[in-house]
């Protein structure tokens, strides 16, 4: 079996290539109701913040239960939600970790069925290496900022 | 030319990235009515199930009779519909199969080009490997959850 | 450190990987109206091409003038637009191009935060290699093609 040689292909690649991984199975975990192992994919004290709330939320227990609320909420509206995120841009951090500024889009569904989309906002991670981890990674904070006017 | 040392790509990455390139051209296919191209992304036997279904679609042929019966209908209303994977969350399975999890969106645009949210789904597939191919997959399994009430 | 041994992954996967980055970077310069900058992804001579435009635009200077004319009059009139590139089938060129098609959805938000579906598009880029650029990228030329009526 041969060498690969890829003169193209940098360390920075990896780490977007990982990056996608942990928010495809990330994004599952949260709308299938999967909360604690959602929560699981944040570090130990990871935070979540966004304007509408009063501080950021810390702690697996904290964003755990914040998810088994609003999950609850939608089952008995009848709605599902599902989170896409796109136009992933990740910059390596010094430090090893992980800086990714993306757009989330959520999706509403009703009980027929009938999909709008209900939110876009802006979403800053900061990643840090977590190996033992299925993608490598866990989320240390989160800065959700909807969208809602332009940027001045 | 150095060899790249790479230790944090993995095979599964190597994976992760044909099975992306892979729908970018399965969908493109789709959505512009190459019925027979499409359907040569599935196995010879590939089968295709959703809930709507009285039995899964199987086989190339009966594939491609189904979206080109569908794009006829689309032609005839003057509406477009594009196809998006989201969230691909994909597993290497043991025996050399990809396991892939993701999201499916529709969207519909109207002849005057007024788009819609049209449809979202839950989509479960089994890709077998296959190294002739362009991207080395073909579509074993699919099954198509749309989404209409949350995960109890 | 031992050498990666990677039989599947090719430099076309590179490739892919590189473009997806240079995307995701270049609809974040786009929608925060740092015109400039995102005009400096395309090559001097770059060019856009859509059904509307009497002529392409053509060269970094037109091309930032024209998005701070959409970023201004978004300003006044409250809303965001956000910009998704998706189902990105890249093909690599003869000549080190790399031929891109994939879908750009705009996601138009209300001053109150509520998003809808303003345009779906097909988008098809040529762009060439720029080893000094972050992801080795620039847009040679652009082709939108709004989606309205069904491919014949």
């Amino acid at each position: 079996m041969a060498t690969t040689v890829l003169p193209d292909l940098t360390d920075t690649s990896a780490l977007y290539l990982s990056v996608q991984q942990f928010y495809a199975r990330h994004m599952h975990l949260l709308d299938s109701g999967r909360a604690r192992e959602w929560a699981g994919t944040f570090t130990p004290d990871g935070t979540f913040t966004a304007p509408g709330l009063d501080a950021p939320v810390r702690g697996r227990a904290a964003l755990a239960a914040a998810v088994e609320q609003t999950h609850a909420r939608l089952a008995a509206s009848g709605e599902t939600h599902r989170h896409w995120h796109g136009m992933v841009w990740v910059t390596p951090g010094p430090d090893g970790t992980a800086h990714v500024k993306c757009y989330g889009m959520v999706i509403a569904v009703d009980p027929a069925g009938t999909p709008r989309l209900h939110r876009h906002c802006l979403c800053e991670d900061v990643l840090t290496p977590a190996p033992a981890e299925p993608e490598g990674w866990l989320v240390a904070s989160r800065h959700v900022t909807p969208d809602a006017a332009p940027t001045p």
